[in-house]
């Protein structure tokens, strides 16, 4: 199908070249580049007047870098008259900012769904959003497809007995609930409690992991701390042993000092944000989310359903 | 008057401070820090709920990084139910991608207006924008100053003999023609011409600048290779001096090298981004524009026309 065209910005080209092998569809040809004093400079090499434009970019870190980017070849592929400009983002940045927390605090998850509409893009096409209200933050379309099946798919042929999947938080436990479902395991929670002010937290953990194989799950992994105190606290509580897993290896700051240093077994991640080269330890397990990605804009094409990809 | 507040981001906070005092409105209390993935934290620790903001950032080089600080700020700032948010830019970065020069480019200098609107600025004060038709880029007011007068004056002071007003190309006549009336000067033009395809250029001089001190103007000077060689050809048909002024020192790449190496005795730069360290040579005057930018939010505010500002 010649209207179909695919095109990735920077933040992500392995993962674009294995979505693009994929469907079949080769790589359009563009660069972005940059100007002497360091402004974006974008070449759109062939003709895409009239296309479907499907645009691979995560907006990880560098984030503000990776969002002018994404924009600045919208607004090129809207005046190179695209019939449609499907923003592919495997890792939604800001997703964190998502309300208020304190006063004269900014909302940058809906700060960027409006500059990517602003720019002119016709639909968007995600992953394990960190709130999925950001969905209603835009006024265009949202598909958003899950990482856990990929997550559980790889648990199940590691063949573990006596699974338990443990949420490192209650705001993660629909996600532990899904992954535990797919393996058919019981689930666990960590319940954090500070017990007076000023008194160091207590890791309660509400349900049995005494004896068991534990698997953490999470969104994201930005600078560990979370998890490696949950496994920590588990293996304290009786725990066999620990794995922790996630959609997004954010992995900044202290994150690869405390996974190596922790009771962590093994990290499962996907390639929604690529791995630096000190990222890729033994640990570390990165799965693709290529195939998923590739379905999704398939059908997206076909004018199909993607909830089918859902479960 | 309590309902005017000064914000400055972190591009050009020397220039805020001298604004902030010239006008005698002390710097509101604000941060811009990096959360450890480096997404932008913002803090706003003071009410201004009910206030006419001005926010002072240079979209200078990091551009993507300065943008997009500009735009979460503008964002917390409409969330924080501030009156009017006036964006105070002193370098409009992106500007010379104001056209589509070729196929398939994008139109950033048009993308950026509208980043900005969207965000919520509600007006949007600046210098010597590279093409004045990106006022029109804007649905909200736009006032522009000019910084030949603080060049001319300097200038002025220094009572050179005998001056001719070069402009570099015929995109800058207009400029040279405003400094050479205020210096009751004539002008010259270089005039660029390729006598046949895959010759070099011959830079051709319309109009007498034997014997003279010649001043190029320019409004912005990034890798200074135009000015330079305009420099060496005048000295080469005769000039007796040469120096070079500008209101935006971008100054990236090879500048300082090619300005050290130049024939320019003296370049003249304004503070509407910060000069670096290393480029803070004795060749190069810097000049504040902070007087200029300080009245004019200051009539800004009292809804006097700034247009006064203007020659
Ligand atoms: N990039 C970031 N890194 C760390 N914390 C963040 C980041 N962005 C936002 N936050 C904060 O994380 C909190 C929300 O996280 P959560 O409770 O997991 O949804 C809010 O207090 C935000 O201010
Ligand atoms: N940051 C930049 N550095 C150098 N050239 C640029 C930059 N941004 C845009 N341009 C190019 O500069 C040309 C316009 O410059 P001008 O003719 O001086 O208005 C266009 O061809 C642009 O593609």
């Amino acid at each position: 199908d010649p209207s179909l065209k695919v095109f990735t910005l920077n933040s992500n080209k392995d993962l674009a070249h294995e979505i693009s092998e994929h469907i079949g569809v080769p790589l359009g040809k563009s660069s972005v580049t940059r100007f002497s004093d360091g402004e974006v400079q974008i070449n759109i090499e062939e003709s895409i007047r009239g296309c479907d434009v499907y645009l691979i970019q995560s907006t990880s870190a560098p984030a503000n870098e990776h969002i002018m980017e994404l924009l600045i070849m919208i607004d090129a592929m809207k005046r190179a008259s695209a019939k449609t400009i499907n923003v592919v983002m495997p890792y939604y940045g800001y997703a964190r900012q998502d309300r208020k927390a304190r006063a004269r605090e900014p909302i940058t998850a809906k700060l960027v769904a409006n500059l990517i509409e602003t720019a002119g893009a016709t639909r968007v096409l995600t992953l394990d959003l960190h709130a999925t209200q950001i969905q209603g933050f835009f006024d265009i379309p949202v598909d958003q497809l899950m990482g856990v099946p990929i997550l559980a798919d790889y648990f199940q042929e590691k063949q573990l007995d006596d699974i338990v999947v443990v949420s490192p938080d209650h705001g993660g436990v629909v996600r532990a609930r899904k992954m535990a479902d797919r393996l058919k395991a019981p689930i666990a929670i960590i319940d954090k409690r500070r017990p007076k002010p000023n008194v160091a937290e207590v890791m309660n953990i509400v349900g049995n992991i005494e004896g068991k194989t534990a698997i953490i799950i999470d969104d994201i992994i930005d600078t560990a701390g979370t998890i490696t105190l949950a496994a920590n606290a588990l293996v304290e509580h009786g725990a066999k042993e620990v794995y922790a897993c996630c959609t997004h290896p954010v992995l900044s700051g202290p994150a690869m000092e405390r996974i190596d240093n922790s009771k962590i077994k093994e990290l499962v991640v996907t390639n929604t944000i690529p791995l630096d080269e000190d990222k890729k330890i033994e640990k570390v397990t990165p799965l693709s989310v290529a195939a998923l990605m590739g379905e999704a804009i398939i059908r997206v094409h076909e004018h199909a359903s993607v909830s089918k990809l859902f479960d």
